[in-house]
């Protein structure tokens, strides 16, 4: 046989897995394609890859027969046990230092578990985030690999030139070690939630506080991506308010407002539970779309549960609207300032170096959250590699400082109209529970000393000789309890 | 051997299992006492059990030697692999219908796995929530027994016997199969940490907003515990604010504001989102703890990141204050509606039975969310066995009414402030969720549709010939990407 010229092999012939092929194809890499219904590499050949120098294979052993060493296969399959299922098929016709790539959107202590299991067998492995969903893969994902760093050095031209690129600069690189790649893409996914979150919460304020049309807010839309907020799920959205059905009146109107969910942003919001980080944006972003789902009780409710009476807007129009963008904006530097600090909080407990700056110049482009808001998150991070927060970064400090009262008003306005802002109000509590020496847990620790012998400490500037600073304490709140601190048990 | 003359077993001895003994003890039944350790057990029986008929056992053999059959041992130790410990230790000892309960804190996916283990062997196996601390041990629990349900009639009158009683009726009930009654204790500790967290911000507010002292903040709760919020906490809250250290300030000023966390509240938050229910004010409660515990970083952001100019209230305070217990009213309304939400779509999917009104009634007395409140929601769902929400009931329904206003009015005020409120906030926000026909999901899964061809509905009100009502539609938005639907992939 011939000497091998395949690049890299590429197993998963969805939208995917096709678009990515065409996009690799289009750099000059040679991609050998497999399926496992193989009438679909025999398809995809003769229409959607005709006339490019992509090549099939139809079994696994002539995939691996047809790609350089170090090999390099990409899985683009449904995540779970379709990975295992195609590393287990592959392994027998691999060698030492070839590399499998997982590139779809497994969870990652899948990841964890995979790339040791390769590596102890003497493989590598790859577990990538790619985003940016068919447009992404076919003209410039944001790629997030991460799991055996000795498989960077050999898949990163492949990587780099195959992402998307913002002035010169790859949306891809290293993220870090076992299940990195993969968590960074669920963090990404969470905070894209978020985002969508916050434009619908806008996008309502306008249409039922301040009862504009479709094409009205559209322009809004638009004129803000002119500014702070330019990005792609901003642009997208003038783009759909201002699309017309055949009729005339805009899709949008028309549209069941139940929004579906695959997990990722669930389980981020997991993952910030588990690490015991304050990401309460993505949560309600999550939360919301699980109460638009129950439409019909919703319905049933709305019939029952009356709001409070509804008072046209008597302040300035221009005004609020420019609050509103304010709100926005600062909603999203909170969430953003979450998500870092749930990436931090994981890599301390799990052992990662995250280049956070790589972070956030990976989701600057080819990605559904890109924006050029990511452009100045790497800049804070560059300035300042281990930036505590993005809300201690001048640049975001300041934005907040600006955004800040516009932000109030906006949040007390629709509270007063009764229309939910979740994120929008999640958002500032975090903040002004954030930017507070003495929030009330005091309260809560004596509570849970009282009915439960739970122990409190005491403010180290508080300390007499009966309450030490840095001890446990519990008091006899009532004088019938005992003296005994709780030490398995909670109530 | 003498014919065994014990009623119960009980294994561990902390402060929890002595006091659950005592109680047992009072109520005529004769308990064995047995502790892994057995110095512990002449301890117990030398001081705290002295004079009563408690009997001792120093090896588990002797324990179950002691018991009448069907024998019945309570565990009251280590949730987790103590559990299973002692499990294991017990079976060779135990016959066909003897009954392992298990008091502690358990994951309810543990108890529904040992109720299988259990009953696959011809024993049988309680999983039981007890709540109420120390106090409620000694005095009467409140008891959420769940599990094989031939265990029932077996220990009912020893169970309801050492409940709480509230008005004659035990704060004891079947819950239901498996894992239920340790699902209905986690719902409990969520709801638990809402109730805190609540308070924990009406307490803020009144501190910081209104610049009131503790003491005068105590006669306020002291108030309330007369009205609408008559409950436990509400009281220990006022007994706490009126606490003196020896130098005659207020202790709870003195306490280092992290409060801490068993986990059980972080369960009830994944539980949520594995359900895909909108439990948001439990989220928001576990996150504020997170966002407690982290004070350095707080104290550092204090002291850069600056919040609105604090103005002086310039309000009615009466009113305003009487606007507050609405609002700590309104939001525990919401949150209480939230779980048994959880706990309606839970017993959906794992095919339990659950008696909404036994748990609000369990609830009732004996544990520390015991209230006034939870009789009215005994009374709503003993009217109306199959209530879809609180909401839906005339009592509760009024009562979110005439607390609207005032609710409403609270919350923009302390958005302007600075004083951060998420719990309250999220009940608002899913209240005005809740009652919307239209919630702005729509945008979202247009943009679903727009980036990753998720496809969307059509409201069927809207249906055209082309827009098909129940029909999963992808619409090509931009003429650039193909009119295939994901299936396998979201970005």
């Amino acid at each position: 046989m011939a000497n091998p010229t395949g690049d890299i092999g590429l197993i998963g012939l969805a939208v995917m897995g096709q678009n990515l092929i065409l996009n690799m194809n289009d750099k000059g890499f040679n991609v050998i394609a497999y399926n496992r219904t193989t009438s679909k590499v025999d398809d995809f050949l003769a229409n959607e890859a005709k006339g490019t120098k992509v090549q099939g294979a139809h079994s696994i052993e002539e995939l691996v027969s047809k790609l350089r060493k170090p090999r390099k296969i990409i899985l683009l399959v449904k995540a779970g046990p379709a990975v295992d299922s195609f590393m287990h098929q592959l392994q027998p016709y691999l060698e030492h230092g070839d590399i499998i790539i997982d590139g779809g959107n497994s969870y990652y202590p899948d990841s964890i578990r995979r790339t040791k299991e390769l590596e102890s067998k003497g493989l590598l492995f790859v577990g990538s985030g790619v985003s940016g969903g068919e447009e992404g893969a076919r003209h410039g994902p944001s790629l997030m690999p991460g799991g055996s760093p000795a498989a960077w050095p050999a898949i990163k031209e492949i990587f780099q030139s195959t992402a998307a690129q913002v002035n010169g600069e790859p949306c891809c690189d290293w993220v870090g070690e076992t299940g990195a790649g993969h968590y960074v893409k669920m963090v990404h996914n969470g905070i894209e939630y978020g985002d969508m979150q916050l434009i619908a919460e806008a996008y309502d304020i306008l249409k039922r506080g301040l009862g504009l049309r479709a094409e009205e807010i559209a322009d809004i839309f638009l004129q803000w991506n002119n500014g702070v907020l330019d990005s792609f799920l901003i642009d997208i959205t003038a783009n759909i308010l201002k699309f017309k059905d055949d009729d005339g009146e805009p899709l949008v109107d028309k549209i069941l407002d139940q929004a579906g969910q695959k997990g990722t942003g669930k389980w981020t919001a997991i993952a910030a539970l588990d690490a015991g980080t304050a990401v309460t944006l993505i949560g309600e972003a999550v939360f919301a779309r699980c109460l638009s789902a129950i439409k019909e009780e919703r319905t049933r409710a709305s019939r029952v549960i009356a709001g409070p009476q509804k008072e046209p807007f008597r302040g300035d129009k221009k005004q609020f609207i420019d609050d509103l963008e304010q709100a926005l904006y600062a909603s999203k530097i909170i969430s953003y300032a979450q998500g870092f600090m749930l990436m931090r909080e994981t890599a301390k407990e799990l052992k990662w170096t995250l280049n956070y700056a790589g972070i956030a110049r990976m989701w600057r482009g080819g990605c559904i959250i890109k924006s050029v808001f990511l452009g100045d998150i790497t800049a804070a991070y560059q300035k300042t590699p281990n930036l505590e927060s993005l809300l201690f970064d001048d640049f975001f400090n300041k934005a907040v400082h600006k955004a800040q009262s516009g932000w109030r008003r906006v949040i007390a306005q629709a509270v007063l109209w009764g229309i939910p802002t979740p994120a929008f109000s999640t958002a500032l509590a975090f903040f002004d529970g954030y930017r507070s020496e003495i929030v009330p847990a005091n309260l809560i620790q004596a509570q849970r000393d009282y009915f439960g012998a739970h122990t409190f400490r005491v403010l180290p500037e508080k300390e007499t000789a009966k309450l030490k600073k840095d001890q446990d304490i519990h008091i006899n709140w009532t004088g019938r309890g005992g003296n005994v601190s709780a030490s398995t048990y909670i109530a």
